[in-house]
């Protein structure tokens, strides 16, 4: 049967990283067999230039009814000022509540080859390999109200609002556990249960969930702001973290950084199960963003986006074998040397965009 | 005249830290002809065990009454379990908001002779000093609506409410740019304004604050995980950096683990300046918690409790000089390797709290 991929470039690096997949996806149909039939969409900045909004709706159409699909990055100066509702970070939005892609799985992991290149010390991160479950569909993200009004006396107020169900809270925390089972079999909670409202229902649901259910996991809870410190001081203490919208932002932003890998790590929206089928909607990305700087150039690092890929292979197609593949060739490339301008080091070879998809696709083939 | 001190030892390691400054105090009366007069109080747990309450009316008409409110920490396992509203938090939250505090200063200082203790590369933190002013008396701590509403099927939904107005924004911004003046004159502003309503106006506000009356401060902004993130690869390009109150939690938790110093940490949280007096009303704490494990000891570090002193003198007294003299005796008795057991390095000596309480003021004496 025939594998929908729809793929979304989006703005900035997001093409040239995308075109490096299309390779591997090139190859994969000719010689392994592979049924993949791509598609192709706006998002983003460049959306907005061609149709006025962050996304077209017949590209929404196209991204709901796709096997997967893989998103680039959106954003960039030229855009600053476009009104709120259509800003380039709306499509991503958008793309991510419409299809209900409420858990958000975001690995940290720190390639041997770059332990030097993190900012901590290099035992810190040797061998780092936790996972970040982040709520992408909820909290103060979509909460009602959301609102700036004009108080009339030379003031405004915003409002912002964090809401979450019980449901919300059980389905990502049920994610989180199982995966944690595939893993070193742990889980840590992060909110702030001691200031918000929100933490005190999320501690509770995580904590009788685990009881009902997961009780073979060992589960513990940490206040975010603590969350934070710890990562920073031994991030190895960590397999799966799971936390709600706005705290996994940041928590997966600063634990991405750690790695000295930033550029490189992929991420993975899912969706619940179909219920007749039991595929989820998934959209695949780069935590990096669009790096408008570096646009165009033709040196940005393609490497978070074909790990995007593998992690697609992996959890929207069940290529357990394939994944494990592409993974372990972007390991040996590395190892090799090869590296792109933002992770360059002494003794490597500095390459473009084209050479490193080149060098991973040759690599992949000889697996 | 004379100048009323209320302090509030709280819980865990609270008392003992406070002990060494009340040492200090003594000393200033009798020595530097200095008119300190202290009362004491209960917050947190142990106002809880005598009153039933997070912190009594009587305490909290004594700290509005006071000069300036010294602070040591709240909680502990064994009142895990009391009523949100009286949970220890609830008095340090209190505080805050009815004294109006809502300036919170927050500097991140790495002491050279602990540049190794971070967990960041040594030439990354070495010389660090950052001062995050977060906002603390708005945003989601005390929005309302803030409930847990049970929706009958099985089902709750909990609500936050992050809520900002134009001048509870421009208030934080002033604090932040007037002291940028008197460091390297450079502010970065963060907020999450591709999602929040409440990080579109805290944005506005702040730019046009500047252009009206502080453009020659340097001004930047920054989303915050991007913040994060910067905080972690290289935080010394940071002069000040001004948030909201969640924000701030995060950010500055982060950034005081940077230093290699947390445990080492004050802070100071301010009001505005009264009408008559100029006088602002102000609350002095440790950033470290409670430290329960090690309570009662006689092994916790006193030093973050006696640098929240030095910053007491500083912005509620303006004694300038004793100020830089007591940070010099705690910089100096470092430099000397006398450590408590959290900071402990080889080569070094290790002291109890009140030995290092004795050690520093000895130097303090001697400067
Ligand atoms: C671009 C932005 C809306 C987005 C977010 O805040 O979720 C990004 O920071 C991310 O983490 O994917
Ligand atoms: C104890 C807690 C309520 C507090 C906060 O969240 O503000 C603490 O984390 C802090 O940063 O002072």
């Amino acid at each position: 049967t025939v594998r929908k991929l729809f793929l979304l470039p989006g703005d900035g690096i997001g093409p040239e990283a995308m075109n490096e997949v299309r390779k591997i996806i090139a190859y994969m149909n000719a010689e392994l067999g592979g049924s993949y039939e791509t598609d192709e969409g706006l998002v983003g900045g460049s959306a907005y230039d061609a149709h006025g909004v962050a996304i077209s709706e017949g590209d929404m159409a196209k991204a709901m009814a796709a096997d997967a699909v893989l998103f680039g990055a959106v954003g960039g100066p030229q855009w600053d000022a476009v009104p709120y509702d259509v800003r380039p970070e709306a499509g991503l939005l958008r793309l991510r509540k419409d299809l209900e892609l409420f858990a958000n799985l975001r690995p940290a992991i720190c390639y041997p080859a770059l332990a030097s290149a993190s900012s901590l010390k290099p035992e810190l991160v040797e061998g780092l390999d936790i996972l970040i479950v982040r709520e992408l569909t909820g909290g103060v993200y979509f909460g009602e109200p959301k609102t700036i009004t004009d108080l009339g006396n030379g003031q405004k107020r915003a409002i912002d609002t964090q809401v979450y169900d019980t449901y919300e809270i059980e389905r990502i925390s049920a994610v989180a556990f199982e995966l944690a089972r595939t893993r070193k079999n742990a889980v840590c909670s992060m909110e702030k249960r001691n200031v918000m409202k929100s933490g005190v229902l999320w501690n509770q649901v995580v904590t009788e969930l685990h009881k009902a259910k997961f009780s073979d996991v060992k589960l513990e809870h940490m206040l975010a702001d603590a969350g934070g410190m710890q990562l920073v001081r031994a991030p190895k203490q960590f397999d799966v973290i799971v936390t709600d919208n706005l705290f996994g932002d940041m928590l997966s932003d600063v634990a991405s950084m750690l790695t000295g890998s930033l550029g490189m790590l992929p991420s993975a929206s899912l969706g619940a199960p179909d219920g007749k089928t039991g595929q989820r909607k998934a959209m695949y990305e780069p935590v990096h963003g669009s790096a408008p700087d570096i646009a165009g150039k033709g040196i940005a690092n393609p490497i978070a986006m074909i790990a995007s890929f593998a992690m697609c292979l992996r959890y929207s197609f069940g290529e357990i074998a394939q994944a494990d593949a592409l993974e372990k060739a972007i390991a040996n490339v590395l190892d090799r040397g090869i590296r792109t301008g933002d992770i360059m080091a002494e003794g490597c070879k500095q390459v473009g965009t084209v050479e490193m998809g080149d060098a991973i696709l040759a690599e992949f083939k000889s697996l």
